[in-house]
């Protein structure tokens, strides 16, 4: 009997175990937030979505066959430990070698397993905020220290602050969110070898619709992984596929954290599939494209601030103005976006790229909401700019 | 600059870093044996398949309509991130409410949530040896120390020697795997009672095989924590569905390390009408116990000792005979089934319950390979008896 009274267990004399303050599970998790998931609408509602950089046009029709034609007897067989038939794909799209290939259920989970496999007790992690939310979630899962370093001027991420930080891990999205801007892969290149043997991850989830990445420094940096998403331009959130790409070694050890089969048969049918037809999701990207240029002109004839965006979003910014009423508002008339009330762009909204229809209903719901206000000078009596 | 030499690494005067020793992850995952997944016969393999436990029937056919269904425009939209529609319909089956189930991306998955969760370094977790060799993994990857029971006579799960260790987290797998005993619910309720407030977690994974479960106790006991699957039983290994229960405080706690959206809208939909089709699992189940009665009767007419089954496999043992060279000679003759070279089982083969057609198969070019060592004695030369 090796009973101890660590973490406030109280031993009764009868041998059972009477209450005190008693976690069941590691400090670190009891202390985290509960997890609040962002809105999604129910079967029937109609609303428009521009919350959560969805694609607005549908997967390629490839993929429903490729899923049909999964959808049998095999279904009771294990897939491929390591998605094979997904990750030939991705290396014939991306000119890879299937050994720097990680196939994933979401970039999530990708994201997931380095954090598992990069950081301990107290170990840095560097990325620039605001960025993706999940980098603190997970950071805080590891019990790993945040090194967190804000935007620079232009929303440009802070690429030499990150070099001097040297942490285990460096995270830089890029395109970042929620402001949509890029990092050269110049200036990318020029981080990942001051980093040497730290980690860098550059989370390539909106890369599609910019005009450059970074895929290539895998091939030419040990420390580099580059991740990217199907949720977004190949339109798959509903999916969950992700791709990670990385040296061979380093795939290797990321391999020892990977649930045996992470991924569906019907998962790796589907992104295949989706990957084959990457002239599809090109197409998709295109015209997503163009509507993200008319919306970041209309938004700024508005008084918004739009930096430019590399991504299927943009961010309409108000200085100053909390945009918290201006997106319940929004809800209230049908229509979904993102605002980020404990951010310094609190300021802000974050509008998914949806159909020119689409952006149309955000447009004739959103110019009322703005109008008023921009009239009622001075601003500094405006509702809400007192909430931060 | 906050550079340091930690972990080996040895800045340069011109500042650019040098080799010398540099893991870029966690000690622990580096020291790692690298992964090595199971055979996976590869799509035009004729093989007769009896290694992973797979069900040799299809799934319900209202599992391919329902992917079908889904598999359309909407899956460029994120799925429900509690994965609402599969959770109604194990609330419906199972009787418990939702807040009391987790649905995860195959029960590998749940069982990484549980691990991550519950264990830092130096916890305890405690299970009986041999048992699911994934449990292994998730200790070692959170650096927990493992407290490993040998299983006692006749295969018993050792419930009195996990009680008196009072492991943080205890886990039973039940019927347990490789040797298919199940404890009882009684003795599993006691052992809840007597580790108080650590965790147990009960892996159901064989449970539909089974006469008993112990689902009923996570009602009971607030930290008793039962996993399923629908790998086994439902025949969707290949779709990954995973079902946890729980007290509601645990299951809130596990949504803290969950990924966002760790369930496809397929995976969903399928998992859905799988268990709304339960009666099709039963009738599949009910065939897969005859046989496995059949295939007991003639491996113990064979000269095997055989546990009596509560899943779908067997282990067949001939003591103190190393079973490798069988299973490569089963191998050779194009039947796959499972044998443990280091474990205190190598003298076993785990052999899945396949169709009676397939375990015809097996057992023509099994006989043979027994017969003429049996014949052989005295058995202390039959081959390979020394390997161990």
């Amino acid at each position: 009997m090796r009973r101890t009274a660590r973490r406030g267990r109280v031993v009764s004399r009868s041998g059972g175990v009477t209450d005190k303050y008693q976690p069941m599970f590691r400090e670190a998790i009891e202390r985290m937030a509960p997890y609040t998931p962002g809105e999604q609408p129910r079967p029937g509602q109609r609303l428009v979505k521009l919350n959560t950089n969805e694609n607005p046009y549908p997967p390629s029709p490839g993929v429903r066959r490729a899923i049909i034609a999964e959808a049998g007897a095999s279904l009771r067989l294990y897939p491929t430990p390591r998605a094979d038939a997904f990750v030939a794909a991705a290396s014939r799209l991306y000119g890879l070698p299937r050994g720097m290939i990680l196939a994933g259920n979401g970039s999530d989970e990708l994201l997931t397993m380095l954090f598992r496999a990069a950081l301990g007790h107290g170990d840095r992690v560097a990325y620039a905020l605001p960025t993706y939310s999940l980098y603190d979630t997970l950071a805080e899962i590891q019990e790993a220290r945040v090194v967190a370093m804000p935007l620079g001027a232009d929303y440009a991420l802070p690429l030499e602050a990150l070099a001097a930080e040297q942490a285990r891990l460096t995270v830089v999205c890029s395109p970042n969110s929620p402001c949509g801007t890029a990092a050269s892969p110049a200036a990318l290149e020029v981080l990942a070898r001051r980093l040497g043997h730290n980690l860098l991850a550059i989370d390539e989830a909106y890369a599609d619709f910019a005009e450059t990445n970074a895929l290539a420094l895998v091939r030419r940096h040990r420390n580099v992984i580059v991740l990217r998403t199907l949720s977004k331009s190949f339109s798959l959130a509903g999916m969950r596929l992700g791709l990670l790409f990385a040296p061979p070694p380093l795939i290797e050890t990321l391999l020892k954290v990977k649930d045996s089969y992470n991924l569906s048969r019907i998962a790796v049918a589907a992104g295949a599939q989706a990957l084959a037809d990457a002239d599809w999701m090109r197409r998709n990207v295109e015209r997503v494209k163009r509507t993200r240029a008319v919306a970041e002109e209309r938004l700024r004839k508005m008084g918004f601030t739009v930096p430019p965006s590399s991504s299927n979003f943009v961010l309409a910014r108000l200085a100053g103005r909390d945009m918290g009423p201006v997106c319940a508002a929004l809800r209230r008339r049908g229509v979904l976006v993102r605002h980020f009330p404990k951010s310094v762009f609190h300021d802000a909204l974050r509008i998914s790229i949806g159909t020119p229809a689409e952006m149309a209903v955000l447009f004739k719901a959103l110019e009322p909401l703005i109008k008023p206000v921009s009239a009622a000078r001075p601003r500094r009596r405006a509702r809400g700019q007192a909430r931060h």
